[in-house]
């Protein structure tokens, strides 16, 4: 099974910060769900269109692993990959770091059912799994 | 016309401050939300209860004056006023400050309009108008 | 080892719902951190006083499951447990239901290191470990 | 006196919807922050760059003008415009509009004291009057 993968880079807003002077530790979620929508725009299946043909994709699980601080305005660069486990599931991969030097700064993942509109689980459609899955690993 | 008034007390979470040790500026109208939210429950109007008789209130004007420094874990206290502005506006005002002593942390307003769940305005029906003005001022 | 456990109510927030009608995804890292906030509060430590004592409890890793919806206004349940893995990282295990019913809506667990104020890891110090695990589990 | 005046567009993420499937109303302020950061940037005055000269621009005013839904993934254009009001004062007026089609989203401002490190307000010094005001209006 293939994977896809995806780079984006942004800059840590000052309301992401807390009393730390680091990024708060839920906003890498938020990162991660941006760079879920960029990759599966890049794949030419917007998310907007999942939804539109009746299908969503809610977190089943989550996990980070915090590596190192982020200050506001520091450079990030973000590599999302996203791979079927099984027919009813999405898992994408994500990686964070400084943009300038490459140090760590987040990582983790995030599994996705997938279900109807009703919120039923349902088996991954051909349209889905193909684009999802496109370049060999 | 009379108003309503609702008092709660709560404390800045650690994901509310940023790096200037201070709550972040957006927090305030998360607040001020939830203080309406108390305020229409202790109406006997619960917001729930509101949209499911078919209206919302969106936003259509909110404003702030931040007065003073809050940090996290600082007991605040929060005093919200609902009224009536005509038959198809609300307003609530709200101010919050230190529980211990006072000192000012931010204050405001919200303007809402009253929709019908395709978002048209209509006309505040009569059990929403009686129970928002229950107190004379 | 003993361990250290904490409950509380709330009500999710109208700002802690997305367009799906449930709790946004990174909400519970959120509550997860006021439920620290009021276990070590309740255990006479309350985490200012932590900060005060030259010591911060970062996050290095944090672990959630999804496990059913929560929309604005439900109330949920939240028990947060707090345990020392070794000397120099503290874990809090928790766990969020419907209050009503017991329903569950997400449970997870967040690792921190102990550190200095410059971000050191340091060994935790007698008084920290023996607030948060005086009750035998 | 003149101004200074900055574009950017960007896409409503997921997280800032809520369950009425616009974005929440909180949100904007962080936007206009982001706003603000690279209005600065553009002219030549990172607000990292200020913050180690030792100033703080905290907010002491805002107001928002909802004028329009933004869904998730719809692309947004944002004109930051800053200006002074006496030398301890500035202010930014920001304007959110539909990228396609102009259709208004929200407008308003935010006024920020100028003051030091401890918070203390002072005269905004020659190089940030004439960063900020390079433009004649």
């Amino acid at each position: 099974m293939g994977s896809l993968e995806h780079v984006v880079t942004f800059r840590v807003r000052y309301s992401e910060t807390d009393q730390m002077g680091t990024y708060y530790n839920s906003r890498p979620l938020e990162w991660f769900e941006w760079g879920r929508t960029e990759l599966m725009r890049a794949a030419g299946l917007p998310y907007t269109e999942i939804e539109a043909r009746g299908l969503r994709l809610p977190l089943i699980e989550a996990h980070l692993e915090y590596g190192g601080k982020a200050r506001y305005d520091d450079e990030l660069r973000m590599t999302s990959r996203a791979a079927f486990c099984g027919k009813a599931r999405v898992r994408f991969e994500v990686e964070i770091v400084q943009a300038g030097n490459g140090a760590p700064v987040v990582k983790g993942y995030t599994v996705h059912a997938v279900v109807d509109e009703a919120g039923k689980p349902v088996r991954a459609p051909e349209w889905l799994v193909e684009r999802l899955s496109t370049i060999p690993t």
